[in-house]
């Protein structure tokens, strides 16, 4: 089940850098995990800005908020979630878009 | 090069039923030979809406225009465009996302 | 898998009568049959508007749009989609909400 | 009586951790004394998001603020209220929506 | 139990004169009804515009959702339904505000 | 002549209690003597929102921003103000709405 | 007793042009008496589009919104009112800004 | 002086098509003369729109509004202008951007 | 030329009151020198906020440029620019509005 | 391929000057550097606002992000980017916007 999923960080200015760049790292691995693992199979940089476009695959509303709720970024983020259905359009029959 | 698109179709109430099914069918031939050629690699639904989410994948902005411009339903919808580019943490690296 | 929804009623303004009341009558009915199967467990009325929040509970996305595009008065309603998942706090553990 | 309530937590980013988990503990204590008391029938999380949609049953507006502004967290929320009625669609006639 | 209530009034440009008027007229009486009634304690026109700023004082939701949905423009308005409480800093201690 | 106010109170989460509990009785103090005085006819809660909405019945413009700017919480607080005028179907005639 | 006021004038596009022609003519007649007579002291064009910024200075809320609904193009116009008062910087000291 | 101006067509569907194909060959032609002569240096499609962002290059206010008014297509469009300055870090100096 | 500004002013709760009123003496000294001077013809307070609206009257978009971004309040203040254009309907002729 | 970027930068108000002069001289580099090599061919202030309004002419939005996110200011601005096409009345066929 698809979902698509806007991200826009917002650091506050004062962190510290240590601070933040570990923070970056551990959200690289986490996302990579979930890439990995099929559950986020897409994500786009939002061109000028620090921002994603993702798409999520999952089995239920839950599984999505825990994904999404876990990541080290969460707290720093404004993010709005799009469910997604098949088009009627669309040439991948049953195959994951 | 990607491209993130939102359509939301706004068909005029009054519309002859057979003008509109004509119109939905030219709409969907066109949007399956675009997908089938590669240059609009998904399209997805928005869950109770008549509005879809796509990616298309473009040599260049004029292109991607003339695609979306030649939509036979372009002048029944409000579109959106916002260009995208590799996320770092993207693991399909250089393989099309 | 719950979803949150709220439909906003937009008619124009010179439909026929017999043809809104006949078209009222049939939302009606679609959507008692859908709140007996369990689907479309709340459905509220806004006060002062032409408008409801509702409560679906479904299995799919895909299910979802198939429900939401299948009432009468589709056509003419603005939707918006929530999807919903467990709350933390919530005492009613795993009991549907 | 029924309303809709969305709250939007928004913490400072720099409360100390024990305040914000005794916070978080006596907030989720709160709610769920009222939810066992029938005033907060339904409590849901916006999936992505540190936001909550919820129903409550009071008898009257002055209540339902007295309620609200008791959270401990309310300092720290946006929160919107809708008053909703009975739809004349809905099947459940006189039982609590 | 107080609610505020603003109301704009969105008149198809091509209604009948006389239909417009009877509307305007029955629409009066019926407000001026609810007024001496005590349900209507306040309506002022927004200057410059053709809306109102009105506060309800009803029993319940459902009883100001029946009363604005019987007024005979409610299919030409956009309305906003805001419930009050009592102010703490209010003098008037009890009384009607 | 009468305006109507509205005033969303954003405090800063970093003020001292002391300076908070004496800049709220202050404004108490300032808003039930204009109250009084027939200048600050009406003010309601926002149900769940620390926000009122005010009736002012003031001489002019200029009377009507010294009064507001005077408010000790005024550099804390969001405020618009819309002004009123007589409706047509009011039927308290002549007499302060 | 000063107030700003936008106007957008939004017209049918099926108005028969010689109505047109006439309520712009009784339009352009109507402001200029009131220009003339003071109560509309300004009136400019807003750049690129149909609409305008004015100023009007009357006695009261009541006179404000006479002049305002009076307008030929009322039904046709979005218009927004603002209430100014004297400004602490302006060195013009009591005679009309 | 510079300035950017935004226009977005909104053509009534029920345009006649000879109609709108003499209106959009008037407009280009409108559009190409005030091209030629500098006083419209850029005009650029917005991808995905029937839209356009362009840069006039006049002497006046006055100057631009008569020449957006001019254009056969203004009473269908939603235009927005937002005069510009010269930059701090622009190469070009003095020589028109 | 005549532009409509709007400045709304947001200052940091934390400022020094020295500082503060140091920067508001230095603000309203600039702001008489350029109204007596004729380039700001028009100061008003917003009735209820800390903002104004005022006239300009300069050369060019770089000459308004310079003299807004020299106003002591700038880092600290909202801005938005209007240009005006003669009204077809004002009846001062050629005389500055 | 040209895109229009328009950027508001939003420093923090305690950032220090030294700090602030030396990013606002690192940027100018960086900008002026960018338009010698024709990439950004036009940056425009926004009069009255710490804004501008920029053209870039790149190879794919890959390269586009790249430029952007390596602005010393990045961190202190928000950026919307909007992809531009050929206009079809463009008399500067072929030749750079």
């Amino acid at each position: 089940m698809l979902f698509h999923v806007r991200m826009d960080v917002r650091l506050p200015h004062d962190m510290e850098p240590d601070t933040l760049s570990h923070l970056v790292a551990r959200e690289k691995a986490y996302s990579q995990q979930l890439q990995r693992s099929g559950k986020w199979p897409h994500i786009w940089r939002i061109v000028g800005e620090y921002a994603n476009i993702s798409i999520f695959d999952v089995e239920s509303n839950d599984e999505l908020h825990t994904l999404i709720s876990g990541l080290p970024l969460f707290p720093y983020m404004d993010i709005h979630v799009t469910p997604l259905a098949r088009h009627p359009s669309d040439v991948a029959q049953g195959i994951d878009a």
